[in-house]
């Protein structure tokens, strides 16, 4: 049998690591690695291209490859710029379709109780980006939690000063979500923000 | 943002894999890697250790890092033979500190419809072993599924040739279970077992 300080034990505690893995889901990963050693190392490779490989883009903060990233460097409306708060968000909205400006990643929210204020996000970036002119809209998307929200009005306050558009995502009922289960808060927002058809 | 071909892509192709993890989870994944990138090199460099050291006893086929493993070269009983089905159940069986015997991994059951049969398993290295001599006893600690109770079954009519003893982990209540959710099957095989105060 395996001793403690054994190479699989060392693997177990590093699958530990990851968010929602415990010690017996990640013996069982383990295991389950072993079975085909050949997933071992394709597992270990692309572990390893990523950490050669991914940076983020010094322009708008993405998570990408190639600096600047397809977006910044594709054929994109660079007049609008996306305010998210990180890749996964820039992802989801990219899986949308409905988006054809730039993005600019802030790298987290504002969130006094964490410790993390204005000037640990790359705000003083995005200004750097607005100032350099050509911008006519900044679309605030951090997420509608108290962390996103804040740093929303934050925003919004400090692009006040600067002529320039500044909108946030509409608030509503989701799509193909019953109005019966949705909360109040949002059904009230979908009120105010209703449309003439 | 990154393309569909890129490192990170394949990263999650990969992660995607393991058992229990769809295209969110590895995304999580993923990202929880990217935000802490010494973690992705130390996960690497244990998957590509545990891919070069961790190999099967030639005795027990236990997995182990040394062949003999430590228990098959420990000062352990060896006139007691525990079979179980995978190193996991060994590792069970350990962790209760209740068993001075050696071990035998049969790597799997007979399942008619998976298509493994006991050609499959390591059956014929354990009858070598106990053609070698010095066998007592032959505790057979394979699941009880019905895989596991067949290649139990199995086992047991294997050995009645050989002039050895043949046992079986108990059933029973489980330790700290109430009996009333307990299933039938279980509250027979404790009746049928109970033990004299």
């Amino acid at each position: 049998m395996l001793t403690k300080a054994s190479s699989l034990s060392r693997l177990v505690g590093e699958l530990k690591k990851l968010p929602g893995v415990g010690e017996r889901t990640a013996l069982r990963l383990a295991f389950h690695l072993l079975k085909s050693p050949q997933n071992l190392t394709t597992l270990a490779e692309a572990l390893l291209e990523v950490r050669a490989k991914v940076r983020t883009c010094s322009t708008c903060f993405a998570i990408t490859e190639d600096d600047p990233c397809t977006i910044c460097s594709g054929r994109r409306d660079t007049g609008t710029i996306c305010v998210v708060e990180n890749s996964q968000d820039l992802m989801a909205l990219e899986r949308s379709n409905a988006y054809h400006g730039v993005y600019h990643v802030l790298e987290g929210a504002i969130s006094p109780l964490a410790g993390v204020g204005p000037d640990a996000l790359r705000i003083s970036e995005l200004l750097e980006r607005i100032h350099r002119g050509g911008v006519n809209e900044v679309v605030i998307a951090t997420n509608f939690s108290v962390e996103g929200e804040a740093t929303a009005l934050y925003l919004a306050k400090l692009l006040k000063s600067v002529n320039i558009k500044v909108s946030r995502l509409a608030h509503g009922i989701p799509l193909g979500s019953d109005i019966e289960f949705v909360d109040a808060a949002t059904v009230q927002w979908a009120l105010q923000g209703r449309n003439e058809l």
